[in-house]
């Protein structure tokens, strides 16, 4: 199944995908957030898509997509998760993952501009498969981890990288900006996806390719990954997990390359899909 | 005013603390996160309580306390914000905040039991006064900063010293396990402290004081943080912040000193209530 959540920013309402088009499943009468996930709410709502499904409101051609999950407790960040990308930054092979958060108030939709913050010269981009965590997990193992995953998701990780590099200490404060999370188009629910540590994902700017990778290159899989983080937090049933970025992010050029207003920016995932974002200059 | 909440962890209700003891208004209908903060219900709620607070119950003596709001979209900690602080850990006066963030499900109530996370050699305690967002808040400037915040909390920013430095970078790793972040007893609204940069606030480990500070110690004051912390995201209704420690944390000390079960930790601060801890070891 794919979700989707459509319609003005904050009040989106859930959507299901299929090949048929894209449907207004709000009659369900429950957003995707972190209650439906905790009480089995993908098995409910096939059942119930399989009962009304041809009821349901197909959705026009443009119609505005949001986040494609309810802003969730955490999102959780995988630095350095990529070798390729660690090179380019100069960074050494992580030994254990590298955590940071990203605040949530980032989240927007897939095609949502990307707002520049004020006075930034160095916001760069970073796809990133997403995870989503489908029930609470503490203390869980690698063999048993995919029993906690939802589904997954194309994430652009957003990053400003003065803010994040040299504005004394921490990740986060270069990573949370308003608009600097666009999450879908949708979350797949992980029975879709075959392998998906054997996905392409790519980037470009303006038609030119700057990213081009595939999960296999990760240095951490995702079950590895669910479960480590699950020893130094819960996760709850809705939050996000970005993986990490392949090579290709503006601060591995030389120069370095970094957005301005008009830029766009395309994305994609094999079977996640794509997202677009324009990129505009903050205005009061 | 202040804020209470109480019940059973997960399905708290909202009360009053005053001179006369604890209340019961979960009649006002609404708990004590984002919505009720948005919508300016502290006025609405000190409306309310004028008309009906004599009708509302007395809560009897040893009634669990909740984190005194529900669950916020963050929390964001100031890392030292104290010179004494600074000194002790060897590291260098910040030039200008040093930011992380908490994962929101470590919060709990304030005499709630701390568990020592598995494999936990390092747990450290950190008494801090928590600042509670009023209203939406970017691109703030210092002289209007304090119109955005609605009031104040006791908090303990529970640390582990090896997760946070000693396991490849970002201290979110160690600040982020459940129970680490017991707030309250209750959520004062500003108007009731006069002066919130020249509070006492301390901590002892088993009756022994180990840190005795003042809130005038502060390199970085409350308006300029909110102000700070705007330019880099958004603020929203009910957010905390966490604005950092003076000296005397376990890590301070030569040799270290770190948590083990059966400790009792208790903290308070000027006008803000007292909490105790006791800690115990993580069981499955």
């Amino acid at each position: 199944m794919k979700l989707i959540r459509f319609g003005l920013l904050g009040e989106e309402k859930p959507g299901v995908v299929t090949e048929a088009g894209m449907f207004d499943v709000s009659a369900f009468g429950e957003d995707f957030g972190e209650r439906f996930f905790e009480t089995d709410g993908l098995s409910r709502l096939a059942a119930w898509w399989s009962a009304n499904g041809d009821k349901c409101p197909k959705l026009p051609e443009g119609t505005r997509l949001g986040s494609c999950v309810q802003r969730p407790s955490k999102i959780i960040c995988i630095g350095l998760n990529y070798a390729d990308h660690a090179r380019e930054t100069n960074a050494a092979i992580p030994t254990e993952p590298i955590v940071f958060f990203k605040s949530t108030s980032s989240l927007v939709g897939p095609n949502d501009n990307l707002v520049i913050p004020r006075g930034s010269e160095k916001t760069d981009w970073e796809v990133e498969l997403a995870v989503v965590i489908g029930k609470k997990a503490s203390y869980v193992n690698q063999d048993e981890a995919m029993d906690y995953v939802a589904g997954y998701a194309l994430h652009n990780d957003y990053s400003e990288r003065a803010f994040q590099l040299e504005r004394n200490g921490q990740w986060v404060k270069g990573k949370s900006a308003d608009t600097f999370a666009p999450l879908g188009p949708w979350m797949v629910t992980k029975d879709e996806i075959k392998d998906v540590h054997n996905l392409r994902l790519w980037l470009t700017v303006n038609g030119k390719k700057m990213q081009d990778g595939n999960t296999s290159n990760f240095i951490f899989n995702i079950p590895f990954v669910v479960s480590y983080l699950s020893q130094f937090m819960s996760l709850l049933p809705g939050d996000v997990i970005s993986t990490g970025t392949p090579a290709g992010v503006g601060l591995g050029f030389n120069p370095q390359i970094y957005l301005k207003a008009g830029d766009v920016i395309e994305l994609g995932i094999d079977g996640l899909g794509t997202s677009r974002q324009e990129a505009v200059a903050w205005t009061k």
